[in-house]
């Protein structure tokens, strides 16, 4: 008689609604949206270089030959660019998956992650994955708020603390000393994984100086955002050799697209693509700025592509989601009080941000 | 005072030599290999509708945008192909990675999977991630032994049984019969990982009758062989819905990339694909059989794109890769004896395997 079980991790989690992807929204509304601009993908696309790249390599040795498991011409730029050895980098399937392996080099069934309040939701998935325990500490003034985490680390004996800078969903950043701070005063046994998904929107002068002699940090960075590349999955973490070994005996060694391998080393090798982007983005974020300036809207400086924009109660931004779907734009806002009135304005292409901008002003007055 | 001390189950594995790429030994020899024949690639490329799907979708759509989650298309099209329902299909980033979610999903450490002494290494390498347990039954005159898996998983309490049909590395096949018997033999709460990563080379009247009422068995399926896509990293699982559900608990919901998606819907919808690799991995194969019936090697008749050539001993096998590398060709063998005595030749492209034959019978001379 079969009767099978699940694993005793498996049988404890509950069913999940992760995010609703867009396509699954634009099946049930039954129509395509206008302006995308819900899920901080880049409207501006991928490096030219690229691009090019791709084409080029579709056929046998881009697409039938599995991957370089070791990821050598991306390291190779990475080292350059970022002064570190081979051995202190691992390429993978994107910052979510890192997170998943991160979690599972790391964490014992019941050890603990202190996170913020409302921070990226993967993250907690990937720990309850392996029977992990979440506690979190709340935002400071839409800020997540290193001292609470370094102190809740210690309250629970954590073994990660989770922190993004620059912040999704709130866009913010925490300041340089701050984080080094946070680095200096964890627990001996406890790791830092610092989701720089955002990092090439932030200025230069906010890049925290931390090095890789520092043995509790795991920094992730990704060619999603900036990059453009979200849809390709691929991205890196960097760190502590001592750490970073731990990440060969649970890979998928064989586990990243080729088209992505390809397309990353273009993207590293083509000077025009972070300058242009950043600019575009920052264009993009100042228009968002100015209309909500014009509704009289309180906004977040934002150090992504994003703004997140204040519409004063859960309830008006819940609202507001569901006429935007409506009216053909794709968004979301952040889920957990108090940070959840804001809602999360991407930065689109013109054309997108000037159909949200015909659009939003009349359903604002309909809340 | 720092010191990071990883998951108990981490600290436990070896440090892995993983299957070394052929980019890796590229690099070793400062040379690219001629013949490109030994990780079972697919030396016909992919679906041509494939290619010029990837080719249009190169942009902020294809490449800048999450895939959908769920797969939808590529769902739809297998759900027609194949008779099932939605709720009993996973697609995800290839078997390799369905492998590694089926066992977290099943086993708790100390569990026991099954599998057969020289199988598929990468789901050993994913029992051990989760602290599991290996017993292996040796092959049966080079076919995979399902009576001797049956009787192992009773012995051993097993919760999974591993089994590739067609097998790699050897090539082979087991009867249809042979596996409904396993299946209707497993113990009580013990699961068929039953591998189909060959299938479409495989006369259809040898596929076995599987229906998803089985509650204990999930089959694997990818678009990396016959279709031409192990760089592109997209496959999946279809089984029992009550099994299948336990993927959303923790697998990577946004983590297929999404040109694959693309090009797996594309290669779905297009009827030349199929026909025309297997009628070229047929007469590539026949070549081989000549090549080796020439030489007075004997071979096993094979339902893959390789066939497992008899070398007499592991030492002339070992020998032979040698000299293959170093005259341009890459070729692998399997790693456990009795089989170990085997080469296993791919099946390449006209140039790959004339090259390929212009230096064997030379090279046989030297061991």
């Amino acid at each position: 008689m079969t009767k099978i079980t699940f694993s005793s991790i498996l049988e404890s989690l509950p069913d999940t609604v992760p995010f609703v992807a867009p396509e699954e929204l634009e099946r049930n509304r039954q129509q395509k949206f206008i302006s995308r601009i819900g899920a901080n993908e880049s409207a501006f696309g991928i490096s030219a270089r690229a691009a090019e790249a791709i084409k080029n390599a579709v056929g046998v040795s881009g697409c039938s030959w599995y991957g370089d498991p070791l990821s050598y011409d991306i390291k190779t730029l990475l080292c350059e660019q970022l002064g570190l050895r081979r051995e202190e980098i691992c390429v993978d399937a994107g910052i979510d998956t890192l997170l998943g392996l991160t979690v599972r080099m790391l964490m014992n069934p019941g050890d603990v992650m202190v996170t913020s309040n409302g921070a990226y939701p993967t993250v907690n998935y990937h720990v309850k994955g392996v029977g992990g325990i979440i506690h979190g500490v709340p935002y400071n003034d839409n800020h997540e708020d290193p001292v609470a985490l370094a102190e809740a680390a210690h309250e629970h004996h954590a073994k990660l603390v989770y922190l993004a800078n620059p912040d999704n969903p709130m866009g913010t950043r925490i300041g340089v000393e701050e984080i080094l701070t946070l680095i200096d005063n964890l627990p001996g046994n406890c790791v830092l994984m610092l989701d720089e998904a955002y990092f090439e929107f932030m200025p230069e002068e906010f890049a925290p100086k931390i090095n890789t002699a520092m043995a509790n940090v795991i920094r992730f960075r990704t060619f999603s955002k900036a990059y453009g590349m979200a849809g390709m999955r691929i991205g890196y973490a960097f760190g502590n050799e001592s750490l970073m070994k731990g990440y060969d005996k649970i890979r998928n060694h064989f586990g990243v697209n080729k088209l992505a391998q390809i397309a990353a080393a273009a993207s590293l090798q083509d000077e025009k693509i972070l300058p242009t982007v950043r600019d575009s983005v920052a264009a993009g974020r100042a228009k968002i700025y100015t209309l909500a300036d014009e509704l009289g809207l309180p906004y977040l400086e934002s150090f992504t592509n994003f703004v997140a924009v204040d519409l004063a109660s859960s309830e008006r931004a819940i609202k507001m989601l569901s006429l935007l779907d409506e009216h053909g734009i794709f968004m979301r806002k952040p889920m957990q009080a108090p940070l959840d009135r804001y809602l999360r304005v991407g930065v689109g292409t013109a054309e997108e941000h000037d159909f949200f901008s015909s659009k939003f002003p009349d359903l604002l007055q309909q809340l």
